[in-house]
Order: C-alpha cells, then sequence, then structure tokens
C-alpha cells in the first residue's frame, strides 16, 4: 500500500527520525512518498531534506525563514508556505493518507483537528492536543472515521500489546516512567534542583521542554490523562510506576491478571515505524535489545510527596473536565519560567495547583471554551510574572 | 458459548488447577461443564471431584483403582471406564469440545492424535507430543481443522504474545528459564548433584519428571522444540535466556526490532484458563503481579557447557527428523535412572547424546515409525542399565 506522508516539524528529532523510518521503509519494498515537510525556522535542514525527499510542499512558520527560503534555488520546484491558513490548507488536502504531527504544545492541536477532519491517520507526537482536547478529539474522531496512533514511546507500547485484545478486558494500564534525573530525590533536594542540572536526561534525547517535564514527571502526568483518551479507558485504570532502564516502554494487564509488555532499547524510530504501518509491522535495521547488556530491570513506586506534579496530573486526571486545559497551560508557562531561572524546580508544581484551584470546571466544552482556558490560565500567569 | 471439557489427568497439578480455573470461569458467567475426568490411580481425589464436578464418565487407568471406584456408590452415576480403547473412544466423542491433555510422558500423544481426528480443541500439558510427532501433529491439525492450544506458561506467554501479530514477522522467539536450582553451577559441580537436590524447584511445584528436567534444563530444550511445531517458526529464531524470577514467561522480537514479553507471577492457573477461552479472556481472581514484590528482573546467558542437555536439545532442533523422538525416549529413561541413584546428574546428558550418536534419522515418517524408533531407544538403555 502507498503511504503518502505529511510531516509537521519535520527538523525536530521526531521529524528527522520519521524521515530515516521512511528511507528504511522505502529499503523494505514500501512504496512511501513524502508529499510536505515544515519547520518553524530550521532552512539549513529543511534545504537538505527536500534534496533528499522531494516534499511537493514545505510549511515554513517563521516569515523571514520563509523569506531566505524563497530565495534559494533548491527550494525552487517546491511549493513554499507560510501563512497560518496555507497551514490548515495543506493538512487539508487529498494528496496524503498521514499526518506525523510533532508539533510542541497546544499549537499542534488545529493541524490535528483539521486533519481529523479530513479523515486522515493521524500518527501524533503532540501529547498537548490529547490533554487538553482529548474528548472533542475521540468525538471528531468518530465523526469523520479518522485514526490517532500515537508516536511516544509508550503509548505506542500499550497499543502493541492490545493487538488482538479487547480494551474491555484491560483491568490495568502501567505506564513505565525513567524516574527522570532526579530519581530518589526528597521533596527538600528537589527544591534545589537547577536548570543545568534538568536540562540532563539520561535515556532520551529530547527538546528542553519535554526535557523538564521528563524530570517533573509532569511529563507521565501527560501521557496518563493522553492514555485515558487515546484507549478510552477510566482514570482508575491508570497507573504509573518508576523504571529506570526504560526498557520495558509500558504494560497492559488484562482482566486475568496476565500482563503484557513491551519492549526494546530507547528509539524513538520504532514507535514512529509501528504507527505508520500499524497494524501490520515492517523489517528495520533499527538495533535490537541485547539483554546481555541490560541485564537487570529494576521496578519502584513512584514517590508522589516528592514529585508534585505527578499527584496533581492524578487528580486532574481523575476530575476531568476543563481542568486538563489548565493544567497544561500552567504547566507550559511555569517550565518558561523556571527555563529563565525565575523560579524554582519545585515552583512548577505549586503554579499550577494555584492555576488549578481557581478554575471552575466545565464538563460541556467546545474547543473555543478551551482556546479560552487556556489563554486565560497563561495571561493570569503571564500578568503576576510580569513575562 | 457453552465449554464442555474433558480433562486426562485431573488429579495432578495440570488437572487439579484446571477444575479451579472451570469453577473460575462458571462463577463469571462462563457456561462450562465438565464432561469427563481421568486419573491413573488417585481413587480417593476423583471421587470428591466427581462429587463436584459430576461428569458424565471417569477414566481409570490402572485396573484395581478403577475396580475400587467400581464398588463405591459415590462413582455410581458416572460411567467408569478402564480398557485402552476406551479411552480412545471417550476422546472420540461428540459429547464434548475442549480436551485438557496432561498425560505425562509420550503416553500422551494417542489421546492427542485421536482428539485432533475428531475437530476438538486440545489444552495441551503434555510436551512430549509436540516434541517427538511435532511434524505429524501439524499435518493432521490441519487435515482435520482441530485446535492445539498450549497450557504451560512458556507457550501461553508466546502465543499471547503472537495475539494479533502475523508469524512471518517474528525475528525470535524468546524462551525464558528459571535456570533451575542449579544455575551458577559449574559442569565439576553439576557432577555431584544429588536426587534430593534436584527435587527441589524454586519456583514451581511440579512432577518429579519435569523437575528433574528443569534441573538439567533439558525442559527448556523441550520446550524449544516445541515451540517449533506450535508456532512454526525456524529453529534460527527461537533463544533461551535465562530469567530467575520467573516473572517473564516469555517474549517474541518482531521483525521492527519491537518485543513483546507476557508477565506475571508463576501461576499455571493463567495460562490455563486462556487455553480454555484463546482468544478471548475472561475475568479471573488469581494474584496479579505485585511489583513492590518483584521490583528487579535479571536475565542471564545460559551456560550450555554447564547445562549439556541444552545444547544437546539446540542439536536436535536444528536437525530435526527423527532425533528429537530418540532425545525424548532417552531423557524419560535416564531420568529414571538418575531417580533411583543408577546414574549421577551429569550422566543425564551423557546417556542422551550415546544414543542420538548411534540413531539414523528419517526425514519422512509415520507415527509408527516415531513407536518404534521410541520403543528402540528405551530397549537399548534399559537393556544396558539392566533396568
Amino acid at each position: 500500500m502507498t503511504k503518502r506522508i505529511g510531516i509537521l516539524g519535520s527538523t525536530g528529532s521526531i521529524g528527522v527520525n520519521s524521515l530515516v523510518v521512511i528511507n528504511n521503509l522505502i529499503s523494505n519494498g514500501c512504496d512511501c512518498e513524502v508529499v510536505f515537510l515544515s519547520s518553524n525556522n530550521n532552512v539549513t535542514d529543511l534545504e537538505k531534506q527536500v534534496l533528499e525527499f522531494k516534499p511537493k510542499s514545505v510549511y515554513i512558520n517563521n516569515e523571514s525563514s520563509y523569506k531566505i527560503a524563497s530565495t534559494n534555488p533548491n527550494f525552487s520546484n517546491t511549493e513554499l508556505l507560510n501563512k497560518d491558513e496555507d497551514l490548515i490548507d495543506l493538512v487539508r488536502r487529498d494528496n496524503y493518507d498521514i499526518l506525523i504531527n510533532s508539533f510542541v504544545g497546544f499549537a499542534g492541536t488545529v493541524p490535528t483537528i483539521e486533519a481529523i477532519k479530513a479523515g486522515k491517520r493521524i500518527a501524533l507526537a503532540n501529547k498537548e492536543t490529547m490533554v487538553v482536547a482529548g474528548k472533542l478529539i475521540n468525538e471528531l474522531c468518530d465523526e469523520y472515521n479518522a485514526e490517532l496512533i500515537p508516536i511516544d514511546s509508550e503509548h505506542s507500547a500499550i497499543l502493541q500489546c492490545l493487538l488482538g485484545e479487547k480494551i474491555e478486558n484491560v483491568n490495568k494500564i502501567i505506564l513505565t516512567a525513567s524516574g527522570g534525573p532526579f530519581r530518589g530525590y526528597t521533596y527538600e533536594q528537589l527544591k534545589t534542583v537547577t536548570v543545568k542540572q534538568a536540562l540532563k536526561h539520561p535515556n532520551w534525547n529530547m527538546g528542553s521542554k519535554i526535557t523538564i517535564d521528563s524530570a517533573t514527571l509532569m511529563n507521565k502526568g501527560l501521557e496518563m490523562i493522553e492514555a485515558k483518551w487515546l484507549f478510552r479507558v477510566e482514570a482508575s485504570k491508570i497507573e504509573v510506576i518508576v523504571h529506570p532502564q526504560s526498557i520495558i516502554h509500558s504494560m497492559v494487564e488484562f482482566c486475568d491478571t496476565s500482563i503484557k509488555a513491551q519492549m526494546g532499547i530507547p528509539d524513538m524510530k520504532v514507535p514512529i515505524q509501528f504507527a505508520l504501518t500499524y497494524p501490520e509491522r515492517v523489517k528495520s535495521s533499527f538495533v535490537p535489545l541485547d539483554f546481555s547488556k541490560t541485564p537487570k530491570l529494576d521496578f519502584e513506586k513512584v514517590d508522589t510527596n516528592a514529585f508534585k506534579c505527578l499527584r496533581i496530573a492524578y487528580d486532574v486526571l481523575e476530575n476531568g473536565g476543563t481542568y486538563s486545559t489548565v493544567l497544561n497551560a500552567a504547566n507550559e508557562i511555569a517550565v518558561e519560567l523556571f527555563l529563565k531561572d525565575r523560579i524554582g524546580f519545585t515552583d512548577i508544581a505549586d503554579i499550577i495547583e494555584e492555576s488549578l484551584s481557581g478554575h471552575i470546571s466545565l464538563n460541556d466544552f467546545t474547543l473555543e471554551d478551551l482556546i479560552d482556558i487556556d489563554t486565560e490560565t497563561r495571561n493570569k500567569l503571564k500578568e503576576k510574572y510580569k513575562f
């Protein structure tokens, strides 16, 4: 089957790995075509990608980067786009089948919704979409018969464990967490964590927002909320366990107590490829797990007294409504404040908690309501922190 | 769906656990019926099972036990059977759907074949059938549209990992081995192992033949050969890894390097129930895995220099033909000799190797050929050891 693919965020780590996956698929006989690429402002890398994959269109968000590309002869055979409405038009087109969306933050939501309305498969690396608008997204997927396939390793693991299984037979979804760089720290120790320390993550090479989320464990909190919507299970069925080696990417316990786990060395190419080939698999030349190099897998309970962000996310997961929109917005701002050295590491949780406590949750809401809540949450914090 | 079940070996550990599973299924709304039970000679336990499950028929292999049961009023509403041909007639009947076959040794093969010819589902705990006659059994299953579902935890784990997957996408089947009570022993240390030491197995409570096979790792060798036939994969795709905690029951690596593992506390009720409900699952009150009690999973390479039985089984697996018939027969006799203190622990492997080296393997063979080879192998050894 031909796979015609568009990538939002092609110069980021997910995007770059997606292109490696596409090359692997092509070299294994799959008929893959890169229809469009996009980046915020990385014209240098986009140029190389255009030369290699010859996409029909390229969207560049930053206007001056777009202008630079416009004068570059290597982009002359490519449709160059820059306006917001061009992006929406791009994902609505019927010249492609699969959208890989790795836009970071709530900004990734709009193209996802447009791709859903066009009935595409969306390989989703953007957590925030499901965290903020999971309920609405599911309703749209049902209405437009679109497929949302997770790209991050935990949700891909769960999807793989669920192949051939029924969701009503699931007892528990067990998300594994590396524990981040501060695993074992007390709350008091976490108070002294610096930006420099927090930007070092042991197992993955990621962007700075996600790196901080991994350090506070908010990343896992967002994943719990995402899992609730992706797999349509109750909050009470979702658990987190610390597994420092990050070899088991997540697990599912079924009603007969049988547990299935998906494993491998941490390599985002595996879940990216699975999102493109699901429910099939295609041979790859990725590095397989060698048990002699990882002879030991450890498991620990999460310390939610120290890692308050995860406890807060648990509560939001259970309470539902529009709390998760506030959680996500407040977390984005708090992480920015921390990265700018304006607040301490443990203040991130406090700021989120404060935002949540001031929020009156809605049970029925539209996307516009969510956008309003998102904006309001950010503005309140920006005002308070003169930001 | 009604599940009408017959159990061969109902007073052994698999049989007893099968009845617990059947009670669990009934209490979860499944329409299960025990149609027949059988035991070699344990009339006391059979009597209790008859009172509880009210089977139509009971087969008792031992003649004097059969006579004792015949005079017991608690068996008066039950058809009592004793002759070999009665057993064959029993498994051929159309008053049941699923045969649980936990007969030990090559003796389990005949009822399995008859049940296959009657188009039943066979929940198979008898390893030897597939080791000795896997090729023929697969041909029969295809011809009569019968289903063979493994009951032992390793093969059940693989079957569970393969749900929703394609067998041609399997890179590797990774059987986990506890390593037995002598894990870490050198060959020299194994030489001094006594029967008493060997009969203590850390994780499971099993019969003495299987316990010794677990200590020599021949159990895992037989499982490798069984896996080849059950899942119809090449020998080169089957591996063994030592995992002392026996929490991961086995794994499958797919062509995209993704590994799926099935886990749980060692409890044969889980694979037994899955064999009855496959491809569905039914709620159970079995004890789920608690990671706080097993915070660590270890993996080690198998030492095939010390555990020669496993190396021999690897060779047999690769060479195919009728070598596995010799392997199985020689192993049964060698284990008996060891249990009778006639030979040392490491002599088991030597005896098997000697039997194999004298064998000229057939590539085309009938069940009669296999029975002849089995008998001949046993007779030669019995003669040599005046046994």
